[in-house]
């Protein structure tokens, strides 16, 4: 007799109207789709747990010769073909390639072949997620991809089963933990961005090129999924307002600090009327902020909810095992007969509008008297109210750098006076426009 | 045609090995037991949306005719005998009279009668939460309590949906909303601790008699349930080590912060071989912590997981509106057919062990020389290392407020050294004896 987890045990027994599927009694039979470092995580778990009623009969990667690890069983087939996937002896597979374009043409035949299907590929679901749930419904199947949101932290299902009775106007979140872990080492060592960059790749959070990390491409398809989840309202990674984490200077969070605050990637999307804000981008939060406590490659996603008020879930935002935990979790749903899948026939929202925040404004001039008047003076032509000036000592006057932070404003006009300014010729770098999000 | 929640409805018909339960085509037939302010939160969050498939046909009090309002369905009936919820016109009983006795008795009554029952009363699932799913299992019905731990904050589902396939060796929390308000306001607006109850009282956070939730057995309940779900360990709320928060004084804070702590009630349950530690009270924790970040009445749940590793869940911990959530989210995943609950068949575990933690001994004394070398004798017959003393200026030398910090010790040792040091006479009142629980 099959042993199975007690808790699955448990709810399979005491929900008497539901019929279980038919792998449930058998194993469930899974094709590993892409063998790198979260595959064989996956495969790792899978194993190592004797009693979840699942058995790995394929792997497929590209030149899978030398991806064969002694520690799988030797039933195992390892494979170069695709086609060997959708075999009758798989139910459920689990994708993990990333590349957008084959995924999406590799789960689309899985699903119409009548498999299951497990993705942690955030991009392909921003894309495209819609789509597939409506491929997986019309050919009975489910579709789940909780690892591509949030690493191991279980938004999705707790949106959708303990927060079902609510309805969501807003979200705010660290939703890549690269960024995290280059903005919260700079903040912690004081150390340059170059080097904390370094560091995350030693550590294994990011890529040999970590572009869609700091310039928010990575974190503006997870905030599109949450939309999708949370708000029901679809868009697209492109309408999301972005903005790199690349231009912080570690003098910045010296700044910061004076009025409380320091700096995360922070991304948010939030109900307006008919339309949607969505924005990825470097932003001052509060010290005693849950957002300013996250730290390392975490992740943080808080919810706002009509009756509920804000939910925060917090937890490990990157690496192998947190999201093999995640696609294995989205497995024993499936197993289990459930469906996680959330996307449904939407339609498409415009992206409009701001949270219309204070904004801190980092200039580095060569010094010379006039310069702040004349700031003052572009500022007051756009009716935007200065709330602050910063200058600390201990900076050359070839390269000084000073802040003013704004009262609450329009983000598009803040922009186009940032813009006036920075055409000046006392500039060494072009000035930095951070929202302060500290009421988050 | 009946509309859903488009979230459900996309599950259901994603689902194709699921039989819905019969109740799921036609709206789910909801009796409300007791009305108080969390049963009216639940039937105006019913009776305002008008999509979720659910109708109230009957609301039991005591006294009923005062109750009625006049905002709900004509066709809804007042009792006040019980034996009418369990007519045929009712598939789910919604529990939250508070009771334990009177709750059991009815609970096994509704479930014997084949109702599928909702409840939020903690200390009626930490005494008798394995013996009521057993008897739901019996009688093909489901039990759900997701509103009994952590208030909204949806711990349970995100637990066993989005964590399924991890293991969890360590719980820590903020798990009464009472005490976390009590605290965070002394810390915030430095008043003294009845000031902040009554404040309390005052924004309907406690009832009039707060002693179950500044002595932690509201908390210990809940930590019982969590021990549960995330860790499958029987205990009973007897078992939790308890201390009281009422013998926290502002100075506390003031002392605390010098090392970088301030102070909350934290309930924390480990696995200590096949043992397990778990106690309920104030203690010191980092200021950059998650922990400190948790204002006002708001919950904190972490859990940690082997591949996961730490995971946060935060929310309202009380309320009319955020509880009221609760519950209809479990209603709503019981109409989907899935079964929220989670205790199982377990073998009740010994509660033995402790952090071995640094403390914190504050002491208030009538000031003569001799006072600290006594204490550090004390200790060091203990075999406790002192860390540091800390007396701050300008407090009254009959009434002297010092404090010590020890090494890392043993719970059991520190409280028979500071009994010992209690004895002597220059105490102006108890010392205070706090757990260091910084690398929570």
């Amino acid at each position: 007799v099959k042993q199975k987890d007690p808790r699955t045990h448990l709810r399979e027994a005491n929900a008497p109207g539901t019929k279980l599927s038919a792998t449930a009694a058998a194993p469930t039979r899974v094709a590993i789709l892409g063998f790198g470092t979260v595959g064989s995580s996956v495969a790792q778990l899978i194993s190592a747990q004797k009693k979840n009623g699942v058995r790995i009969t394929h792997v497929f990667n590209r030149g899978v010769a030398r991806k064969r690890v002694a520690w799988m069983s030797r039933d195992v087939i390892w494979t170069e073909r695709f086609e060997d996937l959708l075999s009758p002896e798989v139910d459920v597979i689990i994708e993990l390639v990333g590349n957008v374009e084959l995924a999406h043409r590799w789960i689309s035949r899985a699903l119409i072949a009548g498999k299951h299907v497990i993705t942690a590929n955030k991009q392909l679901i921003a894309r495209h997620g819609g789509e597939l749930v409506a491929l997986a419904q019309q050919h009975s199947c489910r579709i789940a991809y909780g690892a591509a949101v949030g690493g191991v932290v279980p938004v999705i299902p707790a949106i959708l089963e303990g927060l079902a009775a609510d309805s969501f106007h807003r979200i705010s979140g660290i939703l890549n933990g690269t960024c995290n872990y280059v903005l919260s080492r700079m903040e912690r060592a004081r150390i340059a961005m170059p080097e904390a960059i370094a560091e995350a790749q030693v550590r294994g959070y990011t890529e040999s090129d970590p572009t869609s990390d700091l310039d928010g491409e990575d974190a503006a398809a997870k905030l599109v999924i949450l939309a999708a989840i949370a708000m029901q309202r679809l868009i697209t990674p492109e309408q999301v307002r972005r903005q790199s984490i690349r231009t912080i200077d570690p003098v910045d969070f010296d700044y910061a600090r004076m009025i409380g605050c320091t700096i995360r990637q922070i991304s948010y999307a939030e109900l307006n009327g008919k339309h949607l804000i969505a924005a990825v981008q470097p932003a001052l939060v509060a010290l005693d902020s849950p957002f300013a406590v996250a730290h390392g490659s975490d992740n943080l996603i808080a919810v706002y909810g009509k009756h509920s008020g804000r939910l925060l879930f917090a937890g490990a935002g990157a690496g192998g095992d947190p999201t093999a935990v995640a696609v294995l979790s989205d497995l024993l749903a499936i197993r289990r007969g459930h469906s996680p899948a959330a996307h449904n026939a939407m339609s498409t929202t415009e992206v409009r509008g701001d949270l219309g925040s204070r904004h801190y404004l980092r200039f580095v001039v060569k010094d010379r008297p006039g310069i702040v008047a004349g700031i003052a003076a572009v500022l007051a032509r756009y009716r935007i109210n200065i709330d602050a000036l910063m200058q600390s000592s201990g900076h050359p006057a070839a390269r000084l750098p000073f802040v003013i932070t704004t009262e609450k404003s329009p983000a598009d006009k803040v922009a186009d006076a940032v813009k006036e300014i920075a055409k000046a010729r006392y500039h060494v770098q072009p000035p930095l426009n951070l929202p302060v999000l500290d009421s988050l």
